[in-house]
C-alpha cells in the first residue's frame, strides 16, 4: 500500500467541487442496490437506478440506499440534490483517501472509515462512507466485494437472530461495527505472522528476516494510522445528543468504541513486538559475527606462529658458518621443531578453552 | 501465550449472540457454585446444577453464584433470561480474551478482568467476568483453579478477620481485589528473574541471554496490555453514583485502584529495566568483539613482520652474484637475523602495551 | 533550509518596533493588490500603491488588500495607522520566520501561517500574515510567486463553481484553506522519496542513502515544527465566538482542522518510516560486513592450514640424519602431502556448508 | 536496592489484616518518642511506652508521636484503637514497601513517602508514615538513623529561627518537607556521579564504565519510581479543603510541590544524561574496534604482497631450463626484487596516508 | 555548567531561613540602582544604598530597586522587613540555582527566571528574581554584566520608541520580556553549532565530532531543563486575575509566551537533530569499518592462494622420486606456475568486481 493514498483537488479549488480526480487505474464498476423495511416486510431492489433513488419515498421505518464502486460526480451531485447531502461531505466521498471522521451536519450526520483489506498478502484501505438522515441511510464502498452483504442476511431474517432493532439508527450502527470488526481477522493473520517471524529470528534470521520485520513495522504503521481515527469517530457519534441516534443505540456504539480500543492496544503491542525483533536481529547478527570473528581468531592465532617457525627453517642462511642455523644440521632437529609446533598449538588450543571460545 | 487470544464472531454477526465459537482445545470441565449468606449464617451448594441458580430466591443479604470452567451458550441464555443480564455482556463471557472493562448497565454492573497466571514458566491469562446485581454477585472463571476460594474461606467465619461487611457490593469488591492483587506474586517472580538475568549478563552472557531477555520483554508487554485496564475498570467503579455500590465501599476500591497503579508502575519499571539490559547485551557483545579483534590484531601485527622476514631469506637467488643476498653468506648472519626479528617483537609488544592492548 | 530562520530585534527592544532588520538577502520585490467585490460585482486594481490602500473606502460587502514581497517598516507603519492594526501583529509581519499563531486582538483576527514551498529540491517556509477586520481581509506573503492566485480567478467568476459567500470571512477562511492544502501535493512528494528511498535501502545501500535518510528526517523534523501550530491556529478561530467570523464559516474551517490533522498525520507516519529506514540501513551495513567476514574467515580457515603445510616442507633440515623429514624422501611422499591438503580443503569447506556459510 | 520491595498479603486475605509478614532480616528495634508542645513550652518523653501514647490526652496545641522501626501488629492495632486509625492505612504502615500516597479519611489524613537513602554506595528506600489527626501527628520511620531529628531540635527553640507555627499541620508539613528535601544531596551526590562517569567515558572507557553506567541507570529508574508519587502526594494535600489543614500551611506545601517537581526534572536530565552517555561509550567502543580494524588492515596489505614475493622466489624450480625462474640468475636479481618490495611498501603507506589512515 | 546548580540548606532548615550557603567562589560583588519615573520624568540613583532603598518613597507612578550581584542575607533581611516580600521568597533569591517559577503572595507577585548565557563557549545560567508590589519593581541578577541596561536607555527616552506604558506592571512585562528574548541569539548560535557539527559529520567525522555532539545533547538538555519552566510562570502570570497587572498587559505577556513556545519547539527539534546526528555518526563508522573490512577482505583473498601456491612450490620433497613435485622439472614449469597465479588473480579481481567491491 502506498504512503500517500488522499486524492486531493489543487489547493485553491472551491470546496465541494464535485469533478473527478483523474486516477482512473482505480476505478470499479458502480452498483446500487436500495432497500426498504419494515417491523415485518423487507422489500429489495439489488440493482437500482440513480432516477430509484432519487424518487425513491417511502414510509416504511427505515431505507439504504448503498453504493458500491467508485461513483461519478454526477450521481454524487444528484444524490445530494435529492437528499440535502453538504456538498463538503460529498467532495470527501468523492476524494477517496480521507482520513476517517465524523461529521455532524444539521439534520444529518457523516461518517468516512477507512475498511482495512488484506488481499494477496498486501494490505490496502477502502473508503467507506455513511449518512444517516431520518429514516434513511445512504452509504458508499469504495472497493471489490460487498462487505455489508451479512447484514442484509440479517435484515431478510436468516441466521443468527435476525436484526434486533429495525430503525434507520440501528442499522447505521450495524454497518459501522461490520467495517471496525473486519479488523479483528486481520490482527489475527498479523499475530501469526509475527509469531512466524519470531520463530524465524530465533532459528535462522538471514536479511530476508530483516525485510519482512521492516514490512511488517511499515504495515503496522499504515493500519495504525488508517484505523486510530475510528476511535474519534466514535467519540462523535457517543458525544452526540440528537434525535437521530435513540439513546439505546449508544450502548451498541460504546460496545463498538470498545473494540476500536482494543484493536489500538493490540495495534500498539503489535509494534512493540516489531521493534523488540528488531533489536533481537541485529543481536543475533552481531552474535553471528563475534562467532565469524572467533573462529578466524583462533585459526590465525594457531597457524601463524607455526607458519613462522616453518618459514625461519626455510630460510637459506650458508650453513658453512657454524653460528647458521645449526639446529638444522642436528639429528633430531626436525622432531623437535614439530615438537615445539604441537606444544604452541596445544597451548594455543588449551588457552581458547580457558577462554570458552572453543 | 499467544499474541492474538481474543475469540470473535464473524464480522456481521448480530451483537448478542450466544454461539460457541469452536475453539475446543481450551474448553474446561463446568462447575457452578452457589453460595447465600447474612451476617450470621451462611449457606453452600458446591455443586449446583442450572436449575438451581435459575429457580435460586433467597431473602438473605447476598447470593452469588460461581461458574468455574469454560460456560456453554445455553447457560448463559438461561442465566440471562433468569436475571435480565445484558446480552452484550453474555457475549463477551462467552467470547473470552475480552479486554478487561467495566459496564453499567441500567440496574447492573458488569466487570471484565484478567487474571494473569504463570504456570510451567508459561504467562496466561484466564477472563473473569463478574456481575453484580441487587443481593446478587454472579462470577464466572474461564481457567484451572478457582481463584476465589480464600474468600469462600473468609466468608465461612475462618482465619484473618473473616468478612468485613457482608453484603453482595462488598463481595464484588473482594473478588475484584483477588485478581488484580494476584499481580504481585507474578511480579515478584518476574522482578527475581529480571535480577537473575542481569547476573548472568554480567557474568556470561551468550546468544540464550538475548532470547531470554527477549522473551522477557514479551512477557512484560502482553502482561502490560492485559493489566492496563483494570485501571480504567475501577475507574468506571468509582465514578460512578449508583445505589448498588454504597458510599463506604468506594475506600476499598481506591485501594484497588492504588494497588493496580502501584503493579503498573512496577512493570513500567520493569520494561525499563529490559530494555536497558539489551543495551548492557549489546554492549558486552561489541566489548568482547573488540578483545578478539585486538586479539587478532596483535598477532597478525607480530608475526607478519617475522614471516616476512623468514621469507626473504627463504629465497632461491642464485648466489653466483655477489650482489644476491650476501647476508646469507655472512659469519653470524642467522643470529643476526633471529636478532632483528626478536627486535621486531619486542618492539610490538611495547607498542601495544604502550596503547594498553595487552 | 536553515534550522534557525526567525529575524528577531535585539533583547530588550521596545515591543511593536517597526525597523528593518537588515538580512538584505531575503529582500523581495514588493506588490500591492487592491481587490473589491460585492454578491455580482468586482473591481480589481492590480498594482495598487500605498495611498491607494489607505485612502480605501467602499461600501462593497467585502475587500482584499494582499502586500506580495518584503514588506517596508513604513508601509506597515501607514498601514497601521490606517486601519489601526495592533503593534505587535505588525512586528510580527515585518519579523519574518515566526511561529504560526492566531491572535484575537478587539475587533481584529490576525494570524500569522508558514506556507511550506518545495522550490529546487530545497524545503523553505514563506510566512503568511492575515489579518481579518469588518469587511476588509488584508494579507502579506513574503515569498516568490503568488499562492492566492486560484482565490482571485474564483472571484472573477471562473471556473470550478465561484465562489460560495461573497464575504471578508469566507476570504480569509479560503485564504487560510489555500495555504493549509498546499501541503498536500508536498507531502505527495515527500511520500514518493520516501519510497524511491525504500527501494534503494532494500537493493543498493550506501553512504549516499544515508545521507538522504539524514536530510529527509532533518526536512519532515523541519516541515512537522512549521506545520504543528496551525492545528493550534485553527483550534483559535474555531473557539471563538466573534461577530467577524460568522457560525456559517465555522463548519468550513473544521474541515480546514481536519486537514491540517491529516497532514500531521501524514509527517508522523512519514517520521516513522525514516526512522525505521535508518534501523534496515544500520541492519544491512551489519549484514554485508558479516558476509565480508565471513568470506574472509572461510579464506583464512582454508588456506592457512595449506599454507602451514607447504611450509613446513619446504624446511632445510639436514637430511642426512635419518629423523630429519623423512617424508621429503618417500617415493608418494607429494602426492600424500597433496592428497591430504586436498583432504583438509575438502573437510573445510563440509564443516563449512553445514554451517551454512557456502 | 532490589527491584521488587513491596510487603504484602496473600492475595485474598482481608483486606485492613495486621498480621506480620515474616521476613525477620528486615527488623529494626522499635522506640517510641512522644512529645507535646504550645506556643511558648514543650514536653518530651523520648522514650515513651505504647501506653504512654495510649492513655495521653493532653490539651496543648499540638502532640506528636513518633514511632522509629519496624511496627509490631500489635502496637499498630493499640494505636488504630486508641485513635481511630484507618484499618487500610495501618495495613499499609505495616506492609512496608508501599507506593507513596495521600488518603483523606474521615478527620484524618494520612500520608505515605518513601525516604531515599544512600548507605554504602547503596540505594535504598525507607518507608515514612504519617497520620494528621486533630491537634495530633502520628509519624512511623522504617529505618535506621531518625530523619526528624532537626525538627525536634527546631521545636526545642534551638539555631535556625525555631518553628515558625505551633500547630499539628506545620508540624504535618515539616515531616514532609524533611523527607522531600533530602532528594537534594542525593541528587547532588548523583549528579558528581554522573560527571565522574563522563570524564571516565572520554578517557578512558572499559567493561567496567559500561557496568556503572546500567547501574546508575537502574538507580535513576528506581528513584523515579520511589519519587514521582510525592507529586501526586502533594497534590492531595493541595486540593483538599479540610479544617485539619489551615489555609496559610498551603503556601508551605505549595513551596514542597515546587521541590518535588524540581527533584523530577532533575531526574529526567540525568536519565537523558545517562541514555546518551551509554550512546557515547557505545560510539567510542565501534570507534576503538575501527581503530584496531585501520592498524590490521594496514599491516596485512603492506606484508601480505611482499611476502607472497619472497615465497615466490622461494619455489624450487629446476633452473636447467631457461624458463625457469631465470630472476634468480641475475646479477642484481636481489636487489632488483628488495626495490620492488621497497616500492611496494612505500605505495601501500602512500596510499593509507592519502586515505587519512596513517 | 554543572548537572547540579541548586544552592540548599540542609534538610530540616526552618524555611525562610536567610543564613548564606558558603560556595565563596561564585560571590559577586553587590551594587543597588534605583529609578524612579512618572510620564514625564524620571530620577535614577544609579549607586544607592541599601537605607536610600529602604526609606525611599515615593509618589511616583513606579520605582525599580535593582540588586546587581550576590546579595547578603542581610540586605534580603531588610528589603523584606521594609516591603513586606515573603520569607520564602526571599530564601529562594539567595539561594540561587532554583528553578523559575511564578508566585502569587497577597499583594505581591514574585517571579524567578534563569537567563541563560553562552560566555567563552562555555553554557551558564545567571538567576533572575523579580518582585512585583504596587507602584514598585524590585530586581535582582545574580551574575555578570546587566541584562537590564536597554530597558533603562528606553525608561530615560533614548532611541526604539521609548517606553509604551509608563507602570510597575508594564516595567515588570519588560523584564521579564528581556530575560526570555535573550534565547533567540543563543539558539542562533546553536543553530550554527548544529549546522557546523552536520558538515563535519557529512565530511570528516571522528571521536571529536562524537565528543562535541555529546557536549551539544548535554547543553540542550540543560537548557531545556532550564527554559522549561518560564512556560509555566507565564501561565501562571496570565491566569491570575490581580489588579497588579492591568488585562492591558495581559496581551504582551502573552506575545512573551508565544516566545517562550517559540524558543521550546526550537530546543526540541535541535535534539532531534542532535539524536539524528549521532545516529548518522554511528553509521558513517560501521560504514567505514565495512570499507576497511572490505579491502582486508580483498587483499586476503586475492593473496592467500597465491603464497600457498609459491609455498607449495618451495618444497623440498626429493626430486629422485619421478612422482615428487615432476611440475618443478617442467621446461615451462615456472611461466606455467605464474600464469596460474595470474589467472587466479584476474578471477579474484573479476568476483570482487561483479559483487562492486572494487
Amino acid at each position: 500500500m502506498g504512503l500517500f493514498t488522499k486524492r486531493y483537488h489543487p489547493p485553491g479549488t472551491t470546496p465541494g467541487t464535485l469533478t473527478a480526480v483523474t486516477r482512473t487505474s482505480e476505478q470499479r464498476p458502480l452498483r446500487i442496490s436500495l432497500l426498504d423495511y419494515d417491523e415485518d416486510r423487507i422489500t429489495e431492489l439489488p440493482d437500482a437506478s440513480l432516477a430509484d433513488c432519487i424518487s425513491h419515498t417511502s414510509d416504511s421505518k427505515a431505507s439504504w440506499i448503498h453504493v458500491q464502486g467508485t461513483p461519478e460526480p454526477e450521481l454524487l451531485h444528484a444524490l445530494g440534490e435529492a437528499f440535502g447531502l453538504h456538498g463538503l461531505a460529498l467532495e470527501d466521498v468523492l476524494n477517496s483517501g480521507q482520513r476517517p471522521k465524523a461529521e455532524v451536519y444539521d439534520g444529518q450526520f457523516f461518517v468516512i472509515m477507512g475498511r482495512p483489506v488484506w488481499r494477496d498478502g498486501e494490505l490496502s484501505m477502502e473508503q467507506v462512507s455513511l449518512f444517516l438522515l431520518e429514516r434513511l441511510v445512504i452509504s458508499f464502498h469504495q472497493g471489490e466485494g460487498d462487505p455489508f452483504e451479512p447484514i442484509r442476511r440479517r435484515l431478510r431474517g436468516a441466521s443468527n437472530g435476525g436484526f434486533n432493532q429495525r430503525t434507520a439508527d440501528y442499522l447505521y450502527y450495524a454497518l459501522i461495527d461490520v467495517v471496525i470488526d473486519e479488523g479483528f481477522p486481520l490482527l489475527e493473520i498479523l499475530g501469526e505472522r509475527i509469531e512466524d517471524l519470531e520463530d524465524e529470528l530465533l532459528e535462522n534470521p538471514g536479511q530476508g528476516t530483516l525485510n519482512d520485520i521492516h514490512r511488517l513495522k511499515r504495515e503496522l504503521l499504515l493500519l495504525r494510522r488508517m484505523l486510530w481515527p475510528h476511535r474519534e469517530v466514535l467519540n462523535v457519534l457517543l458525544r452526540e445528543e440528537d434525535r437521530l441516534i435513540q439513546p439505546g443505540i449508544k450502548l451498541y456504539l460504546r460496545d463498538c468504541y470498545d473494540h476500536t480500543i482494543h484493536i489500538m492496544e493490540l495495534l500498539e503491542a503489535y509494534r512493540d513486538m516489531a521493534a523488540s525483533m528488531l533489536d533481537v536481529y541485529l543481536s543475533s547478527v552481531s552474535n553471528r559475527l563475534n562467532e565469524n570473528m572467533r573462529i578466524l581468531t583462533v585459526i590465525a592465532t594457531t597457524f601463524m606462529p607455526l607458519t613462522f617457525i616453518a618459514g625461519l627453517y626455510g630460510m637459506n642462511f650458508d650453513r658453512a658458518s657454524p653460528w647458521n642455523m645449526p639446529e638444522l644440521g642436528w639429528r633430531y632437529g626436525y622432531p623437535a621443531v614439530v615438537t615445539v609446533m604441537v606444544v604452541v598449538m596445544i597451548g594455543m588450543v588449551g588457552y581458547f578453552r580457558r577462554k570458552d571460545w572453543l
